[in-house]
């Protein structure tokens, strides 16, 4: 026999042509026609019409939503729908994150949240066990790994290169175990993946969605045009997998609105398919479930192809490659990062400040908000910058209400711990130098805040009226700093260098180091490429909010003398300011007891006057011998290996010799030789690529003027507050090391990045102890490192401990994955040891002294 | 207390931009998304989750289908839905019959199949109160009298013209009396007729349909976008009635395919809106159907207007005058009126033949096939030529496939009557002179039955080979007749005058008329519109398949000197051939025997290869006196006065001076003086009207190159078998007499044409007796008739007799309609006295002889 297993699904996308709250109650259907709220509500009627009927739900942020308003009544048929298999949670975080502009710690988070509530809610039973990033476009090692270490038994993707597509359909390796770390033991990492046969769409012609024009069963033998012969032949003759089990997902985009018409024609295809094996047909069609299926696999106890890079980039044909979202939207592929940063100050401060800091003198704080704002901004058309301009608009103030959320708590929690309840402000937009107090206050003064576990150093900038300042510490010594105008705005500048030494160490104490001078050793450039108008002979694709496609290989030095207007040498700081254009500016910053060099780059509005779209990029080139080899990691963490016009896994023909070399950067890339390293270290994702020897260049802004044919239907041109077009601003920190010293420097660099000082602390119910260094790469920090539990906070007394999965939403030591072939290892030590890139959580009960 | 009916509703046109098949299970939905076996599902689901909440059924065509499709659980649900008054048949008829195009006989057809089913399948609690045509464009006088007489409270429709509407807004007439007939001792014909407020439509901002824009209402406050206190507001302000309840229609074409989503809008509205009474708020929302609310209008036992003429020409803005599909597809008009007169054919037999009708000789046959084949006809876009080109084929095809079933049947019953198996040939073309057995045999015989209730005289004409044929009667007596060669495909023609004195007396008999000798009167001429292309400057409408708008009131003449091509004189027809142009030509014939003229036109291909659409009329110009007046029928039945840029009911402000004058006529139309009176008897429904005195214009094809935007999204151009455009064919009979005995000859001439001989007899289980002169119109025949139900039937005999509501779906002495201020006076005799225009129904019990 050969089981059909119809897989009923929908893909809801928590904002994308339309923002969350519209695609959960169905507003603005003239837009696109999507009503999450009508999709639970028709799906759960029509699961209890047969039992036989199955449905698979995957995004947690709009089954929270609708699970809140149900009664209990409809709540306890949903229980006992999970209960019995007939609704089974698939992935089950709070959206299905983008894979290459995320960090892997806003993914964890937002997979736990999902995940969480869940368990909360269902029990074992509404364990998710199987990953499903049907959309994606294009898949990251690290997101494996995350999910196998969050006991996942298996993964399911729709999109991969259309050349790998063709040559995994022919070699039958469509699926596969993918080992998706370098560093973790196998089967630590290891993941069951499969693609998907028809990305996530039902086969062409079975699409009995409201939302869909084919022809339904017309099984009336009375009436005109009866079809159940004609549509039962076709589906014998789709085509299937030679295996004895093939999966066909039944739904698309927010479909299921209307269940009824699937479940109704699917009833009937099943009823008439099997009707036939008493004719002595071998097929057999049935409901069933990602899981089920995967059962079904794993019973067969084959022996699968091993995967062990990943599936960047993604191209759906020659001349379409999906590497524009890598930086599409940089503005708010920022404050995502940024938004990241605050949350886990404001997790960390309510563990910190206990109770009352949810309650307290400023009045109702929570972290939720923020938590699930951040939640949706993971989804794979929010920070990926996909969405339409004013869903963008909805991500943003999402975060910024999330933020003000947390603010409150921040501000009680301070207070609770400091014992004052003095007022604290916060600004918003130090970036471009905006913040009204210190602008407006001769004297004031300032908590830092360092959300790390253990001491960095910190350039802090503030825009001031004054010209003289005292600065000093907590304990009243003196702070070396400095006031300039560096700024056309007249404004001054005060330069604090602080310091925290640990986390768990009172707040405010501040230290200071001082300056080595570093000469520039780059050759750094900015350069842009014109987007494709789509009107060249090779094709008619455009540059897009998802798709790069320069119209030549060459881009255009923007300027080649730039000018360099302002030079500052002081005790903290050296500073060059380089003008390249009217709209393209560098500041290039080296602080003194640094060792990395800043840049920080101004682009925009970009000028599109020509009737060109333009794409810049900063180019570094160098001596070093890096041949056609670069890095990227991935989530920020695990590093790849890249190489010009190469993949690893296929015989790549490659059509786009700038867009087909791009790959998403989190925090870092870097280029090597045996004795020199360029890394450059990012403040947001974006898209990077080596084209040359020597030569690492990173994409730093877009603005375009065509849609790009994949959905969103707008051309990526972003407006600006004071402009026709969005003024970005950004740092990379660059550092130039001996190869084998390079992780040493980058891996603290880049987590100082992401968990920028402000205000914050450690967490709460669950705590994940991570390893951040990769296997081998740092003599010293690749290697195993052992914490005790019970002395890692000073506020709290651990009564006790024990470990969970990764989205800890389960016992680590109750994590029975399906085996692939291969023996089990967990260790389950009380003294934690962490191997590289291993993360692992635990559930503490804690006292508060 | 202001009470607001909301009336939960879906309307589901039984073909129209797909096939009523289509539409039914939702194929084709790239056309228009549309699937009623799901509209159903989903209402029967969405009902049963709340006993407050109501739904109305109106298209029984669609109901049948359906409940057969369901088990008997879903059944007996939906039986108590009926019985709970929560699901509540309105209309149902088959369909929602066009009222400006049909014949009343087949509106009675209609209407008492969709009853019967209700009644049979739900009984007293099935029955339809109230009738429901909200989307004809225009209404007859002759369906509300038909309407009343089948025991319907009141009526509710959407469309009327808007100078009307504009008026009875300000003077609060949008609710009325319509007394029906001139014919009929109210309150016999009144019907209680309400103008629903917003079309069909809901008031605007509140569709919940998943086929609406329309914001859904938010009422989550911890979400962005509440919406709650907004969406009140909007409602509280949507201007209503100054009455104490007002109709909401909450629905429109083909909504409620997911009623959740209208479900779950409505009952937080109703929550929300009926909260605010707490705060003193008047307003009270609730579910209702039409019949709760006509019951509401009746306790307040108030006066209203009184209406007495009709509702046609609707217009819906000054140079949009849906007077074009009173002509619209001429074939299929044509095409269904010949079905009409064949059921009726069919369904006599059926009962002379007995049980064996269905199933003997000739195989299995049946009338039902048929009768939903014309039940669906009927529809409001179906004869009236307003579907797309490929429904119109299949209304057609559907017919075809009817009376093939009914071939059967009525070879069955005649080999039963006859005592003869030898097989019958039908001839279906032989308006175009085409029959394969008289051209290819040299002796055949031919049964002529006459479906008519008394004998009549009629001209057959046969396509033969031959030049030499001896015609027989039945006894072998001679029959006069004559073989000439009157075409250009020189195919010679057989008249014969055939009559039969009654439908109950043997087959074949045949009687001989000598001739009369009759004069020319009246100057016909054939003239064409020009179609407004949109162009010119008062507005952008087209002439479309609704709408008729010539570019110029003036006609053009086709050609001022016909060209006469064949004169042929002899003992039975008098015929003269003209040639207007290569595609209009017109045979004028006299029969002997008979003093009508025959007008048999022939026009098209239409040429419009100069760009310009064109409508073909028929002009009779005489020296009668008529003045500005004219006069149409209402359905075949009671005539009406027209004049021209007149309306009887408002101050008209004419804006098209010749589609403002075009008036719909069934069966004929004629213009008079004090001694004269032209009538025109047509073969099909048609557009006539009187432009100048003397003159009487009847449209009779139009070919069109633009769509006029109501929906139908074609421009009206008939492909024709063998050339680019249709080639129409038809008859006009005129008679000229002193008024006070026209009726005698134009009734009688009238409903020879409905009930052409071929094959035919009278009515089965239920009988209509019918009284077909308008009262005054005819000295000898406008008077009471009275019959004696026992000896009606030669061949069975009658042991009972019960009369019954028109619709044959209750008896007539349990009618109780809500009464409107007026005594009530049936008479209830068992000899059967029949008054001008009625007709009433008996169920009869007989026994076959």
């Amino acid at each position: 026999m050969l089981n059909v297993h119809l897989v009923p699904h929908t893909h809801d996308d928590v904002g994308w042509l339309k923002t969350v709250d519209q695609y959960y109650y169905g507003d603005r259907n003239n837009i696109q026609h999507a009503g999450v709220q009508y999709i639970l509500d028709s799906v759960i009627d029509q699961l209890q019409k047969d039992p036989a009927r199955r449905f698979i739900y995957v995004e947690t942020a709009f089954f929270y939503r609708w699970w809140k308003q149900q009664n209990q009544s409809t709540q306890r048929i949903v229980t006992q729908l999970v209960n019995e298999g007939r609704l089974e949670f698939i992935n089950g975080g709070w959206c299905m994150s983008d894979e290459a502009t995320t960090h892997y710690s806003a993914v964890i988070d937002q997979m736990t949240l999902g995940l969480r509530f869940l368990n909360d809610t269902f029990g074992e039973c509404g364990r998710p066990r199987v990953a499903w990033h049907i959309d994606p476009f294009g898949h990251a090692r690290e997101h494996a790994s995350i999910f196998a270490q969050m006991g996942y038994d298996g993964f399911f993707f729709g999109r991969l290169d259309y050349q790998d597509k063709a040559r995994r359909m022919k070699t039958k390796e469509m699926e596969m175990l993918w080992r998706a770390s370098e560093s973790l033991t196998p089967p630590l990492a290891d993941l069951f993946t499969g693609v998907l046969p028809n990305g996530y769409n039902p086969p062409e012609g079975f699409c009995w969605d409201q939302s869909c024009d084919d022809a339904p069963i017309r099984d009336d033998p009375d009436l005109e045009d009866y079809n159940v012969d004609e549509i039962v032949q076709k589906f014998l003759n789709a085509g299937f997998y030679k295996a004895n089990h093939i999966i066909m997902t039944m739904g698309s985009d927010f479909q299921y609105e209307n269940a009824n018409l699937w479940y109704k024609n699917m009833d009937k295809l099943i009823k008439y398919v099997n009707a036939l094996q008493a004719k002595g047909s071998k097929v057999n069609v049935l409901y069933s479930t990602p899981s089920c299926y995967l059962q079904e696999l794993n019973l067969a106890n084959l022996t699968w192809p091993l995967k062990t890079d990943d599936f960047f980039p993604y191209a759906d044909d020659a001349h379409d490659f999906w590497t524009g979202y890598f930086t599409s939207r940089p503005a708010l592929k920022l404050y995502e990062r940024l938004s990241n940063s605050r949350l886990q100050t404001c997790n960390q401060l309510e563990v910190l400040g206990g109770p009352k800091s949810k309650s307290g003198p400023f009045g109702e704080g929570d972290s939720d908000t923020m938590s699930k704002a951040m939640g949706v901004a993971q989804h794979h058309d929010a920070v990926s910058g996909t969405e339409k301009q004013h869903v963008a608009y909805d991500y943003a103030r999402r975060l910024a209400t999330g933020w003000a959320h947390c603010e409150v708590l921040v501000r009680n929690s301070l207070a609770i711990l400091s014992g004052s309840e003095a007022p604290h402000v916060f600004c918003e937009n130090l970036n471009i130098s905006v913040c009204p107090l210190t602008e407006s206050s001769h004297k004031f003064s300032m908590n830092v805040y360092n959300p790390l576990g253990r001491t960095v150093s910190w350039p802090v900038r503030l825009p001031v009226n004054g010209s003289v300042y005292s600065v000093t510490d907590a304990n009243g010594r003196a702070v070396d700093s400095q006031v300039g105008n560096v700024f056309i705005s007249l404004k001054c500048t005060c330069y604090i260098y602080d310091m925290k030494s640990s986390c768990l160490l009172p707040l405010l104490s501040v230290r200071w180091f001082h300056c080595l001078i570093m000469c520039v050793f780059v050759l750094f450039d900015n350069h842009r490429y014109n987007a494709s108008a789509g009107n060249n002979k090779e094709s008619p694709q455009t540059s897009g909010a998802y798709i790069f496609r320069p119209n030549s290989s060459d881009p255009f030095v923007i300027n080649k003398t730039a000018e360099t207007q302002i030079v500052t040498v002081s005790s903290t700081v050296q500073e060059v300011t380089q003008w390249f254009s009217p709209w393209v500016s560098q500041v290039v910053r080296l602080y003194e007891g640094h060792r990395e060099l800043e840049l920080e780059w101004t682009v925009g509005p970009v000028p599109v006057a020509d009737g060109l779209g333009k794409e810049v990029i900063t180019r570094l080139d160098t001596d070093i011998k890096s041949s056609d080899y670069f890095y990227t990691d991935s989530n920020g963490r695990e590093v790849l290996e890249r190489r010009k016009d190469y993949r690893p896994t296929w015989e790549l023909k490659q059509t786009e010799p700038v867009a087909g070399n791009y790959y998403p950067i989190n925090s870092r890339a870097y280029i090597k030789d045996d004795k020199h390293q360029l890394t450059v270290v990012t403040d947001r994702s974006q898209g990077a690529s080596s084209l040359y020897n020597g030569s690492l260049e990173i994409m730093l802004h877009r603005r375009l003027l065509y849609d790009d044919y994949r959905g969103v239907g707008e051309p990526l041109s972003e407006p600006g507050d004071f402009s026709d077009g969005l003024v970005a601003r950004g740092r990379l920190l660059l550092t130039f090391t001996p190869p084998d010293t390079a992780a040493d420097v980058h891996r603290p660099l880049a987590q100082g990045m992401v968990l920028q000082p402000l205000l914050s602390f450690q967490d709460d119910s669950y705590y994940e102890l991570e390893h951040q260094y990769q296997a081998k790469e740092s003599k010293t920090h690749s290697q195993p490192v052992t914490v005790n539990l019970q002395k890692l906070f000073s506020t709290l007394d651990v009564l006790g401990a024990s470990e969970m999965s990764l989205g800890a939403n389960q016992w680590k030591e109750d994590m029975d994955r399906l085996q692939w072939n291969a023996g089990n290892n967990y260790p389950s030590p009380w003294e934690v040891t962490l191997n590289p890139m291993e993360i692992r959580t635990f559930l503490l009960r804690v006292r508060q002294l």
